[in-house]
């Protein structure tokens, strides 16, 4: 046997080697292996999600629904054809007498499966005029019409098929995200600043409570994929890792807190910043986080999807990259949570929080018991984005989806004010370079005991 | 006196001293100093010039309208709302109790007047997803309005608008071209390849006639501005030029021909390129004129405004650089024309040929008779855009208009197959870079004797 | 208590948490709180050490030590003086009545101790033809008579400037790879592709023995510093990490066995490579290893530090990017071990092997019982470069040794065949970017169990 | 007949038709078809020419002739190798029993004769520390020697070897200017700024007398090739061009002028710069000539063959591009001269000025009478370098040297401080990218009458 610390019952117990044999072979994707969602149950989400794509896009014009305003970035439109071939290729390509809605949209909308065939290269996807955003949801509704006639009539394999139409939802939600946070790059980019929706309600602007940490004893502690719900591959299998006792901040930093770093002259001393972090503020001239403008003697505003806005202090700071992250965590005298540090302490809490349905689509400040540890902004970890122990890939062009990205992105946590409820959990890992800052991306802190 | 040979006359006259000194100080813009166009004949034109505008836009969805395809090419929206931008900062803010459309169209849809303020990046003219195209649109009529007012009531100092609304629609009919390449641009880029608009008629697939050249025995000569009509500050002054004699070639090179210099490996030939010309080659990995496809063996199409077409062998070659004119020139064992010697065969000729009017949108074959002097393709020529003797810009921002380009920039000559006929005249020099392709530009070539 | 698995007993055994308190405790920076080195030994070090750095540099042209082949790379002279200035600022500046050698040399010789002072950029170290090289042998020569009359008069705080000493020894050793591989990077530029040294002794190129795979049984196991000798603070604190059973190759992967990857057309399989990988083949257009070169049907020969020379089948591949490595794996059907998997099976194992001192300059093939852990080439590991457990960078510049270059690098195990024996380690963590080749890189493969 | 204006007979006179026609004829390279060099006197040049090369590499050590600073500037070794090439390859190489000195120089030493096989890319001259300086220098005397033999023995064909040494002389006496051109910005680039030579004699600092303009009638007049001696092909055929009349500056422009243009914001006023000049000016950050440097409150200083000195406000400006020396003159209220017009006021003055062969490398001031048509500066032209009527590049190789620049480039004339007196005539074109600064290039301002 080998010990382990429950941090639940606060003392050790022990884990079998059959059970650490056991998670390293549990490798499916998704819910391939388990118990499976009802059809009636499936169905009812798929029309929930499909709309709920949609009605994101509603006050789209065709215009804004079709620019792309930097190549990390994807139009609208894109992402409404994306999400479908998704299901088209995934799903309905494996049906009898399949045909395609369109020969050319596999070129179009294939992101980066390479098994799958040649694909538009990622940074021409403002290229596309044509197809029209019309046409576009007249896919949408074709494929949607098709994915419901199969679950209602059971065509198909059944075994293979209905994962996959789970593992399209999840995928469709992923791009829900994606679209908001690219429409609110996009607009930034436009000298009129336009507000892609009106402002939410005005929380109560009075400080933070003051800042807290938390200690966790750490011990040999399991991570990754729970339960029996969905996962993607990148959370399995389940495996042991072993933590030091370390704390983690109580709640998410706030912007008044990241403007004393600013005013701290934070982003001009490289004794607070990575070595590549000092290259990339002085190769793009960073000195605020993105979105920030100075507008006026102390005074800040920030672009949201609402339009400018007065910087709020009490809210959580957003919109920065892993530098600044990391920069303001040392000056602040602490570091980041590593992700395991990060999962250990969000297990055992209720996915609960400022996310995608409360319609803020803003991060606003902590309340009362609050943690923060889901919804608001995403949370930068120091984990270097890898294959968890005895992770196998998918097989075929699904493995694609999220092993080879596993090199030079950090993981992030926790989920933003963009992030569909359904699709976070504990064990959740996203990704991204350590520069990337059109995601609401923002900072906890952890310390050593 | 001074001597010069008239080629009309085959003999030398006399050219005074008086007139040299006046044609150097013939300096304004357009017609200036110039007869003045009749107000009821500026009103017609300016009617039929903004509408004709719209007419190229009438299929273009928003988003075909909305898209930039390269930082050279602008969004059809765009030179919809800056040849309109034009009018209103140049002729309706003289007047007392202007008021501005809207405050920030002068950001942006100045495209680069400098001493008028700041403006918008060239390369972010794609980021504009609003004002929507029905917005700019409304945009054009209120300024169109605005302007037939002030022609018929007759306000402000006629003598300085009356010649700056002319200069405007010369200045819109240069973006009529500019948008038609724009948009080709940008649909070539589309997997899908669709078309603007249906093809034209068939041409006669006959081989071209044989090329011959025509002699011209140079002399001192007349070039520049010629009569009263409008003419671009960069065409003036009148001025006298000495040319060695020199010939011609008949008609424009064709396609067939160009293919000769293909097959030869005249790509992969240094000896027949510029030094710059081997450097870009081998950087952007060119081996054939922009828009060509290889469409199987020994055959080819090309991407037109109606699509992709099998090449029409006996069409004149059109989007090759200036690069690939010269190294074309090289191999055939001939030289690009000067400037000079362009205008000086051409000044004797009808303004006719292949031109928007024809609504072929594409190069055709020479007919009997022609010399493709006007139309079909802008013809390269060796001239580096540079002032005209005694040339002096016009005073304030209008100066920006030509002068400040005048530098790494090659002439190019005699108008496109989307050339607004009014728009073009023997003395008309237009300049790109050495390297543009996405104009329709083709080869003349020309000898000593 | 927690329990660990001991792989030398094959039993578990139990931690006390005082010993893994213990461990986050221990954060010094070398030996500074370390029973020290005598100072004969000291002085003896000192001495051997600042010899081999000139003794590599023997056979250098002044010309040969100035020129900088790419910004990764420094010349010969930079690292002469640079290691000298690190002694001069990090131990004799330290003294009462210091006087530096020269003012200039502060700038020109810091390599990015942002603390010190500015500094000359990375990519100029290429522009100083002076100092000369002669310039650069007197600066070492008078500071290496400094140090040793500091360690002989014992002046100073011993407690600092000694560790500080030994810390500058391995520095320097550190340098003497970079010196080689730096050197054969530039002469691999040259057209002529001379030889830094005449080739070493032929080896037999029998093939090598099949490629085994031993098994480990993991368990929590002590990662990081062993026992009292001197380590970098990026080897501390030593800590607990899980391993679940694992299997590491029982040599590096032959030249022989990359060959049937390239062959099997590897370089053009997609599915193969990490997103970044493949982005990364495609702009610099990569083949094959680096110095790798086709010399005939199915022949192959490769630049080394004796010329180019025909490629062994049997030596170890090397100069592969972490890229090359990774794929390499996956088409084997392995992977590349985490750091934490190496280190547990090096730990126990001697530190021999083809280093430095074997004169080699070259890796060779596997010879009977070796497992080639230490030497030949650096083995890249899946494992990003990050802080342990409870890592707290030395206080001050000595900070920025390592610790700000934890992002986008990572971590190579067990010293090539020109890394000095004395300056590998089971614990050592050695870190590029992922795209690297010019250090002696090699593959380890690695499995689950 | 065709009349021109005889400027100094200040009357018309007539051209024969036979005269213009024999001008287009005449196109050889050099001296080809003009009386020959007696072969006494080639010997003595051909001492006196190489041994000067030699002579101002006398005090450079190896490294100092190993580095190139960019692209654009070579190694003094590559110099003294490539300048023995040309020889070699244009001269030598023509003789039976010709053995090449190194098999490896032709890929080393060739510039850019594509004709001649394949060579090195430029900016990797400065990766080449083997051959050594030694080796190198050993090539230029075994070279010389063979020179001299052959002109000795008269072997080979004289008409063709004889006018090939000759060209040899005048290439190897450009790269006499462009090795100290490149020097100084080598020893620019390090921070130690060291000196080429000690300081020359200090010239009287007092204030350049006023400028004035002397008028010149224009005319119809001979531009090119004068007289027998040689001449590049890039100078032939003399040929007639006509000119209005014009004034131009009787001395360059001075540093106390150009810093009241600085002052004055010249630099941060678009009105004043060609468009692509803005757009240098932002991407260079470009505030200052090249070589300037704030030395305190209103003083300046600037960095030579001497070092670091004072500037002094009576020199001419240099260092300056073709952008900055079109801003300076359109501030001035004047233009910059055509090449024309700068050819046909020199071509009547002795060649007399302040040439490499005063020692001073540095301009100087103005003294009375002087004109600075010769020497100090070179003086940019507004004219693009383009091939002159009638124009036929050299047959073969040789065809190269010139022809193939023919765009992009803007004319220079006069020489500079630099420049070998007998190397400069009226007619001489050189020729830069208007980027370019780091050759001794200064200002002559041009206005119309």
């Amino acid at each position: 046997v080998v010990f382990f610390w429950d941090e639940r019952l606060d003392r050790e117990r022990p884990i079998t080697r059959e059970r650490i044999a056991l998670t390293a072979r549990d490798q499916a994707f998704g819910r391939e292996r388990a118990p499976q969602l009802a059809r009636a149950e499936l169905e009812r989400r798929l029309v929930r999600v499909r709309a709920a794509t949609e009605a994101l896009c509603a006050e789209l014009s065709p215009e804004d629904a079709a620019l792309q305003s930097m190549p990390d970035a994807s139009p609208a439109k894109w992402h409404l054809g994306h999400t479908t071939w998704f299901f088209e290729t995934f799903v309905l390509r494996a049906l009898p007498r399949f045909r395609a809605f369109s020969p050319d949209y596999a070129y179009l909308f294939n992101s980066y499966y390479e098994s799958i065939g040649p694909h538009l290269r990622r940074d021409a996807r403002g290229l596309l005029s044509r197809p029209s955003l019309a046409e576009v949801y007249e896919y949408r509704s074709v494929v949607t019409a098709q994915l419901l006639e199969l679950i209602e009539a059971g065509r198909g394999d059944w075994d293979v098929l209905g994962p996959r139409i789970e593992l399209g939802l999840h995928h469709e939600e992923q791009h829900q995200e994606l679209l908001l946070t690219d429409i609110k790059h996009l607009f930034a980019q436009n000298p009129l600043q336009p507000a892609y929706r009106l402002p939410g309600r005005t929380h109560n602007a009075g400080p933070a409570p003051a800042l807290g940490f938390k200690v966790h004893a750490g011990g040999l502690l399991p991570i990754g994929k729970q339960g029996d719900g969905f996962v993607f591959d990148n959370e399995r299998p389940e495996h042991l890792h072993f933590l030091a006792p370390y704390a983690l901040g109580d709640r998410l930093i706030t912007n008044a807190e990241y403007l004393e770093f600013v005013r701290d002259s934070g982003y001009e001393r490289p004794e607070l910043w990575l070595s590549d972090g000092t290259r990339w503020l002085s190769a793009q001239k960073i000195s605020l986080p993105l979105y920030w403008q100075e507008a006026g003697e102390q005074s800040w505003a920030a672009f949201t999807l609402a339009g400018l806005l007065p910087l709020n202090p009490s809210d959580p700071v957003c919109h920065v990259s892993y530098y600044e992250a990391d920069a303001y965590a040392r000056w602040a005298g602490a570091r980041l949570p590593t992700e395991a540090e990060w999962e250990n302490a969000a297990r055992h809490q209720a996915v609960r929080g400022n996310l995608l349905e409360s319609g803020e689509f803003q991060p606003r400040p902590v309340e009362p018991g609050e943690s923060q540890f889901f919804g608001d902004t995403w949370e930068w970890t120091q984990s270097a984005y890898a294959p968890y122990p005895g992770y196998v890939p998918p097989a075929g062009a699904l493995g694609e989806y999220n092993a080879k990205f596993m090199c030079n992105q950090q993981v992030l946590r926790g989920g933003s004010c963009v992030t569909p409820s359904e699709h976070i959990r504990a064990s959740y890992r996203n990704f991204f370079g350590p520069e990337t800052r059109w995601q609401f991306a923002g900072i906890r802190l952890a310390r050593n005991t």
